[in-house]
């Protein structure tokens, strides 16, 4: 049985992931076409069969997709802008890193100039695009999602999550925070265990597992955020009060930085001095959330 | 065959956790005497078996083996102070939450009255003492943990990490200032999300096998941290503080405080102001490490 001809996709951006996309793109078969604002980044993909476009304009005009990934979010209005009128009627799938804020206002724009907009984040670095652990989250059309679904998923993982652009990048920005604060908490941790000679490779032989099961622990708390019922019958924020300033103490007692730990403290005592004590830790989120959070639901 | 008999475990303080370890040594057939410094909390625990004493001083002579869990490092002296001459001889295992500092001077006090001291730090709730997860670490006498091994297995996994008796609650503390961190993360990502009307129960979906996956990476930053080498050819400093920039725009637009996240872009931002913006984000730790740190090895 003869293969169906693959649709043709176009890479704008041809940094570290724009190759990585081409690459795959090429290896499932879609004829590709490439560009870049500054040339010559396109021999080794032009040698494995991507076309490389002259000017932007022909590049956008060769496929209804139109995958872009440049350095942020004034790169991509400087790119699209010239071509509103050519992309017209076609689906921009926009992979380069903007905030929530930014992947709106160009879905906006999309929209005034009648262009299909997904926004998306990338959890993965280059080398990791096209094998099974590379997760990438969209939002914005769903029609774009649907119908060049296949052609994402040759990237990562592909999950939707709804119509407001902004998702993704809400999504992602909010995972890497997470990421980055627990990061800093295990270097908070070795700076501690540096205190008594310890190595960090040592340390992370007990830290590893210890911050995998404290993980899994995570949902148990989120009732609580979501309701704003933060009583409890176990560890109140009285008792994580205690154990924190105990760690400040062990921490200056070391010469450790108090940077990364202090804050944790002062969400905490925030709380306690607004008579939360005897709830649950999981109230450090109403210091955090928005004042004007949209209800659930 | 016989059993053998179980040597006697004296128990001082009847909190949660003493009440958890009574219940366990009582389990494992060691005859079990109890003291608490306000009266009333082991009448649960002589129903069970264990013997009530009257005095302290009475408490510690019936057993070679003294298990302390009070409230803090004062208490415990005001507990040990009067009964040093009846301890001489005996073994100490202090599970009271203390600093590495109070450890040692606890294991100093302990040394100049005869007394084997082996400090300990639990990492458990008291419903989970006596069950797989529950992990407590040991430091101080290896001659006290050698011996009571056995029984300190009755409460949970024993882990012996030296002599220096403040080691033990080094590890404690380092690896629950990494948790409280990473918690302050996800109630970031979770106030994030909010902003959008997301759950933390959805958003939790997707961080916590983040996290952990994220977890996993740790091991591969620590020989850059053991030898000072941050040398990197993947994500340098500069490429993170692009990204916690972007995510502190995005956490402003959304009206997230940034009490959590901006500690960690301060710290970023003291790396890459020293010229370091080439070398890898688990550089941090050298804005945290202590300066008079002791050399590796």
């Amino acid at each position: 049985m003869a293969e169906l001809p693959r649709s043709p996709i176009t890479v704008l951006g041809l940094g570290a992931m724009g190759r990585a996309f081409t690459r795959e793109f090429l290896g499932g078969g879609h004829p590709t076409t490439v560009w870049n604002r500054t040339p010559g980044k396109d021999g080794e993909l032009v040698a494995a069969g991507a076309a490389a476009a002259a000017t932007i304009g022909e590049a956008v005009r060769a496929s209804r997709l139109v995958v872009v990934c440049l350095l942020d979010h004034r790169s991509v209005h400087e790119a699209l802008d010239p071509v509103a009128g050519a992309l017209e009627g076609r689906a921009v799938v926009n992979l380069t890193s903007t905030t929530p804020d930014e992947a709106r206002e160009l879905a906006a724009w999309a929209k005034g100039h009648g262009i299909d907009y997904l926004d998306g984040g990338i959890m993965a670095t280059p080398d990791m695009i096209g094998q099974p652990p590379a997760s990438l989250l969209y939002s914005g059309s769903r029609t774009v999602f649907d119908e060049h679904g296949p052609a994402l998923r040759l990237l990562g993982s592909a999950d939707y999550f709804g119509e407001d652009a902004g998702l993704a990048s809400l999504y992602d920005f909010a995972l890497l925070a997470g990421m980055y604060l627990m990061f800093a908490g295990f270097s908070h941790g070795a700076a501690m265990m540096r205190s008594a000679g310890v190595p960090a490779a040592e340390f992370a032989e007990r830290a590893v597992p210890w911050l995998t099961a404290m993980a899994q622990t995570i949902p148990f708390g989120t009732t609580a955020v979501d309701t704003g019922d933060y009583t409890t019958d176990v560890q109140s924020l009285d008792f994580n009060k205690a154990a924190v300033d105990a760690i400040v103490r062990a921490s200056r007692d070391a010469g450790v930085g108090l940077d990364a730990i202090a804050p944790v403290k002062a969400l905490i005592d925030r709380q306690v001095a607004d008579g939360h004590g005897a709830e649950s830790f999981n109230r450090i989120f109403e210091g955090l959330k928005p004042v004007s959070a949209p209800p659930l639901g």
